[in-house]
Formats: structure tokens, sequence, C-alpha cells
């Protein structure tokens, strides 16, 4: 079988499995399973018009991006990417194969592939009544979340991590009244070299250092 | 001329941008003066080919998008953009008013003409050899940042804040041996409603509540 063209990256050494993803410790009747999420990390040259044609790609195939976070990295010349696509593997396939072909994109990485820390960052603005003042401090305490702009009637906070937690933050705030919410799209780091260890172990049928991890149902 | 985007540090006094940035007390003398970032807020409508074509009226200009994010808002079928752009202020102008006229953008706010708060995060993963790991945490915790992942060699970091203090953090850890860094764009929210009291007081021509703020030297 030929295998998608996802290139590897460098601290990695390999597309490793995901212990996250339990579909893929027990292999998936067909290949091309409908995957709710991928995330999908592109270094891009830092020049004009390519996140246009990087955007193009997605669009032109009616797939949404869900979100996206394009921000600088060591090389002031080259940008990351972090896209959150939803929707058909062998779909996602195809275009993570043009996008290599475009000029201007140095690396892919599926990272939904490997072993991965996901993040994201929320603004969020609430009402906050003399009488509800205390309540949402409380709810930002448990949350760590951060006061980052205060007026007589709001809060802004800052709160970072995982999907889920922003939802629930968002969620237990709602019923005060909220004003704004700016998320940032996710962002994304494989985990390694931990990965590496874990799959020769994998390798060679059982785990480092125990015996092998019991297998996912269903 | 279009070259490469110049990165500038927060701390040489340079990014201009925000609000804190005291070239907004006063009045330009031109209103097309070219300001060295713009950060422009975009609902749009969450539909498949909107990113595409908003990037695109930016790269149509040879407009380099310094950063970006898209992530969801309250209403799952609108999207909130924030893009951070460089460049002359005649431009922006012109742009913006393109952005009103695509179909499925629904707001505009240039937020580098109120007071706002900006943030990003960053991911970084830094060695973490055995003699340093306890002088990087002591960094990691001056600047607020969540250790989120460690192996016995690496630390991945999470820390937010405005580009200033990112930029310091990368500084200071670099010297250690940063593996990759990942850095969502910049998200913002305007401040209000003390923002509306300030609007209405430099109108009449005097800061609300005491004489105007000393100009900055240079």
């Amino acid at each position: 079988a030929i295998g998608p063209p996802i290139r590897v990256s460098a601290e990695d050494g390999s597309t490793a499995a995901s212990a996250r993803t339990p579909a893929r410790a027990n292999p998936p009747p067909s290949r091309y399973l409908p995957r709710p999420f991928d995330t999908i990390a592109i270094l891009v040259e830092n020049k004009f018009g390519v996140l246009s044609r990087v955007a193009g790609l997605f669009s032109a195939r009616g797939y949404n991006i869900e979100s996206l976070s394009v921000g600088e990295t060591l090389d002031p010349s080259v940008s990351r990417m972090t896209l959150v696509v939803r929707g058909d593997a062998f779909i996602i396939e195809q275009v993570i194969k043009q996008l290599h072909k475009l000029i201007d994109v140095i690396k892919v990485t599926d990272l939904s592939e490997e072993d991965h820390v996901e993040r994201e960052m929320l603004l969020l603005k609430v009402n906050a009544e003399p009488a509800s003042r205390a309540e949402i401090l409380r709810i930002a305490d448990i949350f760590r979340a951060k006061v980052v702009d205060v007026t007589p009637t709001t809060y802004t906070l800052e709160v970072t991590g995982e999907e889920g937690k922003i939802e629930a933050i968002i969620d237990l705030l709602r019923p005060f009244g909220i004003q704004e919410i700016v998320r940032t799209g996710k962002v994304a780091v494989a985990r390694s070299p931990k990965n590496r260890v874990r799959k020769v172990a994998e390798r060679l049928g059982k785990r480092p250092g125990g015996p092998p991890r019991p297998q996912p149902q269903g």
C-alpha cells in the first residue's frame, strides 16, 4: 500500500501512531474512515499569497477550515500554520499531497498521526455586575484564567487549554452574559522523543517497563 | 517594493500598532502615515472559501499578513478572524472597504483605531538537560509559563502575553536550545466601555479626568 506522503517532523523520526487515537492502535477496516478532525502543521515561506493559496486548496474542495493560526517561527522568513480541518481522510490525503507541491510550502505534518499537545487561547468579555463579580472570579480561578481587563461592568478573561476546557468555561460564564469571545485557532506541537521510545517498544510487542496497554474497545 | 517582513520586537519600541502606543495619543499630521502594524478583526460567515477570499484581497495587493487567527464565536455559523497586517494606512483603508463588500463578511473592525487588549500564545519546546532544568523552570515561573509536556530531555512550555513578553521568553530560552516554537496569531478585543468615554473626551480635545498624557520622546 502506498502511504500518504506525510513528511515527518525532525525531532520525531517517524509518523507515530498517536496514543490518543484509539482507532489507530487497532487498524480500522478501511484506511479512509472519516475522522472528526485533523490537525495539520504547515511550515511556509513568509511571503504574501501563501496563505491565500493554502486556503484556496482547501476551499476548492469544499473543505472548511475549522480553525487556523499563523505565526512566526524562530526564522523570520518562515511562518507556521496550524489548521484544523474536518472530514474524509481520503480528501485530507489528497490535500496534503497538493500542499507539498506548493512552491512556498516547506513541510507538512499531519499531527493527528502523532501524539501531540494541543492548545488554544480564548479572550472572553463577560458582564460583571457587582453581584456576580465574586462568582466570576471564582470560576476564573478554577480555570486558571487571567483577568486582562476590567471595567465597572465587565471582566475580560484570558484562558488557555484544550478545546474541552475552553468550551466548559464559556458554558459556565454564559449565564452572566458574554459580550464577546475571541479564540485563537488551535496550535499543536508533537510530543517527543517519548514517542520514539514507545514506538520501538510497540514494534517489539511490548511497552517499555510494563505489560502491553489494554486495547481500546470498539 | 515588497521585501521580507521585518521582525520588530516590542522591546525596541517600534511596534506601534497597539493602543498602548503613544503615537496614537496625538493624531498624526496625515491620516495616511505608514503604520507599522494594524490589527483587524473580521466577523465572517463560517463557510468554505471565505478565508481564501479574505486572504486573497490582501495578497492581491502584495500585502503580507503577519499573523492570523481564525476561531469560532458564540454563534457556530460565524467565525472571527484577527489579522495583523503591516503597511501604508491608505492601502489598509482600501482593503477594509473591499472586505466590507465580500458577501460573507459580517463586520470589520480596525482595532488599531481603538484601545484594545492584544494577546498571543506560544508553545515552545526547549532542550532541558538535568543541569539546566531548574533554571528553565525559574524562567517559566517568572513569565507565568505552564509546562505542558515533559520528557527526560525537553520541556514544552505554554506562555501567553503581548508580543514583547513572547519575544523576551524566546530570547531567554534560546541559549538552552529551542527545538520548536509555535505561535498563535494575535487575538484582540476592544476595551470598552472605557473606550467610548475616552473617545468622546478626545473629540472634545481633552482626556477624561486629567491632563493630557505626557508625550513620548523620539
